[in-house]
């Protein structure tokens, strides 16, 4: 049987500053990336949002981001990999004590948006992300894009992958993302999103930006809870994969 | 026979700002109090901190302070109990894994600055950091002002705690410290604080800035390494101590 | 013929962190009071909000904050006087950059939050922030809490004032506002919150908590725009005040 | 007869965290790069360097950095122009309020560190720091490496320009400096670095890393007062200057 992850970023807030339908979106996922107060986030928010995954059954990963509060992290900082197995100790740490205090056991560590980015390209700080997340608990799981550097470095350290995919981006022949300032890095249409993610879970294939079909490995699906109509989209997607014979489950129960 | 820690703030540098002579200090202290990122410190700081302390067998405490790097937590901020509890939790816990990763295990929690001046006053504060160690580890011993209000709500919830003494403060009747903006509020004279230090380990007896003697229970003494002269008096109180025969162990063998 | 100016806070989204309704409200007022990055706010929120309110013919101050982006300036902090001095002139020169780009002049300084209850206590720390303000600019107004230390400070150093008013808060007999945790501390009915705020403008009158009618002076209407429900009542106000025939205009033409 | 400017990075000190011996530099320089509050410094800091460059007649210049405390502005951020624009204009504009404040006209502006070394090679990014300078004063002194994109850009856009060479580094053919990972990037001799300097301000040429020899326009050196060694060298490049005589003084007598 098929079986694939739904992953969403939570707990963006910070302070007075509120971001994302958390609420919202939580019922139709599986597993939450929750920010650690680099990039978003607060002691307070997270709290709530390791509250909240609980009480949904949703499972719990640590979101670490580059020190950047007013960029949202999802700008490259050029930070050597001992800083950046600090900055994920750092923050996979600072996370864990709000899950140990709820009794709930972190699933997942998954670098948010330029760190992520980053370490999808550069071995070198993936290895160093790694080294963290082993140093810390070697039983978690690594989330990365699929066929990136991260879960490659994972792999070679002996920690379990989760790879990656997403519904609203195209993707070149050697499988990174097509850069968002290029035309047509967006699925806009939701009908062909839905088929894509479909394809590439049952069948581990994507039709690349070129038009040549590719090689995909889907363990988790990246969706979105920052809108109304984020939202509205991956209940058609958790929908339409269950239609599709696909089950929806946390990654414990996949990789 | 008698025993005392002495304990001092350390891992207080910030990214290029280098502060504190922590490999000087380290050698004369028992505890060290490392900052966990909010009013000094940073993720690589912290790391090396840990790794200078376990070298040298000095025992790791975390030392919370609230969200202030520009004021160096030395200012009063109006938090929440809850926030109180959630940047309690969230610092206590982005230490915990670098101790973690390095096999050093966490002795105890001291609040730095202003969080430790308020809650030494105020229950319901107390209270919060309390549930916040607690909630993470009720192993942890709590490091407070001898009498406070900290280490009060520390024994009502069940937890260990130390009882801290200054060398280099005046104490009021109510056994508080005397207002830094009052005269006599430090005690300037090597000579006199010492032989006041070891009076309130032995004896358990200190002279208030009134002239009455009061009752002071000392489990450990707070030493500072932010300069050549401050580790100089370090090294003299350490000495003084054991040539009274007083020894200086870590506070788990002695709360 | 009866003037007032009509208030609000705008330019508070930071980063990525977009709050406020500042197109919807910014048609309704006369004033923008705008963040300067400390308790909100961030250099391309600063520059688009000048944008707005110039080109919505709409006047601008600057509004500093505490260093407290957490708690988006809400929670007091102890900070010396000369802090809040060099604070405050670091904050409002930062965003007279932004207006002197745009060619508009700034009209006044509100402090925020926290920063602007403490002040409306506190003649030392308002004097504090005046001697920035004067330094900078001896043609600002400064705008604070009617009857509060602040616009006494600043009076008293030959700045102008603006006194500003409540709609939405209860008042002790002393002037103050009735802190919120009080019981009816907030006018939550808005036929009343109107007819208050009309009485204070054209009778300087207000009936405090107790009961009894004290005199206030009114240069200026807080109002809000953090939501939908928040932005209709700006309306509702402004149509009440102009069917009364109190003009709406800005500070320079009423003090 | 010859001249040339003398910097140094000043005010580079974060509340209690102190760095730099700015005290002891100052005498030897002619001006000051002057941190704004991003990568270092904060307001009392920013207050009391202008207030020291004064007394010591040493000229002002802002020193805008990345938003990168923890890093020091040293990490390249991958910021757009128009944030590039906006960072800019906010800090000069801070520390201009110091200056105006003080009776400082302000000189000069030097950006800092990665926004400095990113600058030299990215016109658009330079274009976008300049647009700022323009906008806020088109009489301020744009200062970069000689030969760099940052001083083009400011040329283009009819703004002075300081053309900054290093005593301490060695340059490409291209003019560029040696990166720092390079072998012989860092130029340690004294006497060398000196003859190097003295030759750059006379000569306008200096020997490149592969022994060739290329012209390089000297309006300002770049010198350090981040230690004993640093500060004393400072003294001896300013004494060979003088004794081969060229004269130390101010950008604006230069360019």
């Amino acid at each position: 049987m098929y079986k694939v992850d739904l992953n969403s970023d939570l707990g963006e807030s910070f302070g007075r500053f509120v971001v994302g339908l958390d609420e919202k979106v939580i019922p139709y996922i599986s597993s939450a990336n929750v920010a650690c107060g680099y990039h978003a986030s607060d002691p307070v928010v997270m709290e709530k949002t390791v509250k909240t995954a609980k009480e949904q059954n949703v499972r719990v990963g640590a979101h670490p981001g580059f020190p950047d509060l007013m960029g949202f992290g999802r700008r490259n900082m050029d930070i050597t990999p001992a800083e950046a197995k600090a900055y994920t100790l750092y923050q996979i740490s600072a996370l864990s004590g709000f899950c140990k205090a709820q009794g709930v056991k972190m699933q997942h560590v998954k670098p948010h948006g330029a760190f992520y980015n980053t370490a999808a390209r550069d071995y070198e700080l993936s290895k160093a992300i790694c080294e963290a997340i082993y140093a810390f608990d070697p039983n978690l799981i690594v989330m990365g894009l699929s066929g990136g550097e991260l879960v490659r470095a994972a792999k070679d350290m002996g920690l379990r992958t989760a790879l990656e995919v997403f519904a609203d981006r195209a993707y070149e022949e050697d499988g990174s993302l097509v850069n968002r300032r290029k035309e047509g890095a967006m699925i806009t249409d939701e009908t062909q999103a839905i088929a894509r993610v479909v394809r590439m879970v049952k069948e581990g294939k994507v039709t690349a930006i070129t038009g040549k079909d590719i090689e995909i490995k889907a363990d988790s699906i990246c969706v979105h809870g920052d809108g109304e109509k984020a939202v509205a989209f991956v209940e058609k997607i958790r929908e339409a994969l269950q239609k599709e014979g696909v089950q929806i489950c946390s990654l414990d129960e996949i990789v």
